[in-house]
């Protein structure tokens, strides 16, 4: 059902500060993360092997883990190394460990084949090391599928009618604009859209000088198995030539959007909205952060309710419109792929890359 | 499991003031119920046909309503009427529509065969447009199957255990009464119940002069397929000789209680206790709606006990006693017109009308 | 899936005390316990065989219920003896009785074939009864399966990690001491466990003089089919020779615990802990049943989160450390039990019988 052998965000690198031991499910699978004194990550079914009590509850011993109930001590590698009160200790017993890779203030896992975890599979986000883009990042939880959340970034013209007054600014986004390109890729979708001419969309008129001005507004997503989304905005003066690369006085804007499946019908969403303008300014970041947040919960909303009617009626059949082409494509490149690994057939080789920041980043 | 070719209440016309889109299940199925600006009232399939998303977060337009996920528009028949940045709309695209009719300040729906729905077949209950009778029209959310109210309904021996201290008044309704008459209906059944010389009932003594005197009391139910109940009760000075049609400073009630069900587990309860005595003092029927949901409760607490612990058990049977033959015919007519429509046989037409209330209603 | 010819806890005595209808499920059986006018306990199910109402919601009439929904009344046997408004009672109509046995303070009751029931076959713990030993009786409600309270107390090393602060007292428990005595007995196992010249855990430094003094502590475990755990413990000062029986100064405790299913994932916890040197100053029960509290919470945390893993994943495969020898015979015994029960084999004949109080609870 899940994608296996490919990689996830698991946290983001502060959510094991302080020693804390995090206990969240991926792929329907209890996993314990944390940070041994050595800085590495480990990651562990959070399941004792002798009896099934939960290891978050346990004690971290330097990088390894002690289960609080019987005392059995487990190494990141997931060997058990200690039984009070027992001098043998059967050489296989221990727990799953899973490879992961801290990256960018992310922690990434592969919850498939250890053997095929290949760290330079990694999607790449340059935005998120580099110093001139300033962002909050953050978490929310959805009662929902991960791919429903992927079906909703898939198509720009919600924005019009979910997001009118937060992240969309009008209805004649979903009238007046179409996507000027889709590009199906080997592993997701690139689409292109402008609003030539419009007022700023609230979100973005809260944080620039001149809320009155038009602006043409351009978006580009990216869409990568197994369901990452990185968006980059782009707003200058309307008549500006921006659509002729006349970036002069333009901002923009990288958003990252990170859908790890908890369970079939909960996910983990990982993201930041990225700034290059703000300079030291943090409320820029704020502002921004505040009405992703607001925008976010509109679709919270809207997606949580359609995965309780998909739920209700397993017959239900959508239907597609035109502007379902980059999601059905994405739709029908992951079952390919999970196919393709329930049969034992080697996956293509990810290799989606970002441009490098300093050039593609091109501020205001 | 539910008769579909049947008219049902699916709402009091005051749910559906000032705009409101009312979603509600009805036999399992979500509907989204609102009037237009035309005044017509509208039920649509609470699930757009694109994605599945709930048609009760849309935007009612004039008569329609639109999706605010990604813009699509339905006609009052639910036929799909705009895509946003779509020229050409597939003919078909649409969600299913549902025949209604406004009567008496209820809204009737036929869930099943459109091809069958005729407004001739619907209960009448003039009582609910005389202005003689007065009543407060309220609804209760049940946790029980609606054959569970029904049965309730069936025998009047629980007012005497069940409401002792509100609707009955003592245990002798229980010993001293029995039925005088059960009449087997070819869509119901009629039962017609007497018990002279008692003191008045809680409720009906909080709204009449002399609450000391004792009283007749003549119960007549009706109950019709799919649920409806109506319920005349008289109460005469003890010994005024009410049981041979001597009405003088009879007091009457009308009562009438709709069951729909909401899924197999939960039903809808449109309830209105009709009185033709208060003239213009309002707080008789407020003291009258007070009391019957007092004693409503009592009913919801121990049907909804039985609900849970008829789903704990699946295995266990009933035992009938000799006050069930109502709700077994009851129960035997129901179960044969769902085997017909299953099959496909025309069910037997409905034709229960009641009398006209200038004549039935009369008063004190 | 339980054992049902044998005798489980339902409830102490004193939570039928002024007339209170307790409604109980045992083994997934709804069950309401009531003491009669007469002083006799009943067991009766608690579903009205009528409509399936819960008696527990009707009146008791001296040692008789009256179901309050048609008033349906059953005497002690579950016989029907009365349906208002109906002259003959079907002889066979009535509710399941359950034998009960209500002996030093517990209520035992037996779920199987009544005819097999002995009360002679009941587990005695003359401790209760005796005028030296003072505890507070007490109840919790787990959300667990009761076998894994079971394993819970068949390895005390757990006290070690679970009640380091509490009834453990140091992690010294699990590495310096082993059980000297292992014995599997028909119907449960007996474990003895010594530990030397250590301070006293903190529940027992509470409530003696000199909490200084080193202590050398003897826990010997007793657990009978189907969930009845009897604790003896002693703290004796350091080097005094309790390991030889020189028990002077020796401080002792008698702790019950009584295992009851509610459900497959539910279960009833009842327990006591008695001590037999507080004379009348009670406050030394109070600490103790506070820190008693205190620990069975630090069990009840981890053995819920276990039943949570276990349900998650049923393909899940414990697997055995050597200290697992008790509960793993305890396991094989009572699914060997199970097995001849279903296959209709009579079981062994319980006799597990404990020594008598004045000879076997010396104290300090």
């Amino acid at each position: 059902m899940f994608l296996k052998n490919c990689w996830y965000v698991a946290a983001w690198d502060h959510e094991l500060i302080d020693g804390r031991m995090l206990a969240r499910t991926l792929l329907e699978q209890r996993v314990l993360l944390y940070r041994g004194d050595s800085g590495q990550v480990v990651a562990l079914a959070d399941r004792c092997c002798h009896r099934g009590a939960p290891l978050h509850l346990g004690r971290r011993e330097g990088d390894c883990v002690r289960c609080m109930y019987h005392g059995l001590k487990f190494d990141p590698s997931g060997k058990c190394v200690q039984i009070p009160g027992q001098d043998v200790i059967p050489p296989k017993l221990g727990v799953r460990s899973y490879p992961v890779v801290l990256r960018d203030h992310l922690v990434w896992i592969w919850m498939g084949d250890p053997e095929r975890a290949n760290p330079d599979d990694i999607l790449d986000y340059p935005f998120l090391r580099s110093p001139q883009w300033k962002g909050v990042p953050d978490y929310l939880h959805y009662k929902a599928n991960y791919l429903l959340i992927v079906d909703n970034l898939s198509d720009f013209a919600h924005l019009a009618f979910v997001h009118t007054h937060t992240l969309g600014g009008s209805e004649d986004y979903a009238y007046k604009t179409r996507p000027v390109a889709i590009e199906r890729l080997e592993r997701g979708f690139r689409v292109e859209r402008w609003h030539m001419d419009a007022p700023p969309p609230p979100f973005h008129r809260k944080v620039i000088p001149d809320p009155q001005q038009n602006v043409d507004r351009r978006n580009i997503g990216h869409m990568h198995i197994p369901g990452v989304f990185f968006l980059e905005s782009l707003f200058a003066p309307a008549g500006s030539g921006a659509e002729k690369g006349h970036l002069q006085g333009a901002r923009e804007y990288r958003n990252c959007q990170f859908m790890t499946p908890e369970t079939r019908r909960t996910t983990h969403f990982f993201w930041n909205y990225l700034n290059n303008f703000e300079g030291e300014d943090h409320n820029i970041s704020r502002s921004l952060h505040q009405s992703l947040i607001e925008g976010f919960m509109e679709d919270k909303h809207i997606i949580e309710a359609q995965q309780q009617i998909l739920d209700e009626d397993p017959e239900f059949k959508m239907l597609a419109v035109a502007a379902d082409a980059p999601l059905s494509h994405f739709r029908w490149t992951l079952d390919k792929l999970i196919r393709q690994e329930q049969e034992g057939t080697r996956p293509v080789a990810p290799g989606a890359r970002q441009p490098d920041p300093a050039t593609a980043g091109a501020a205001a």
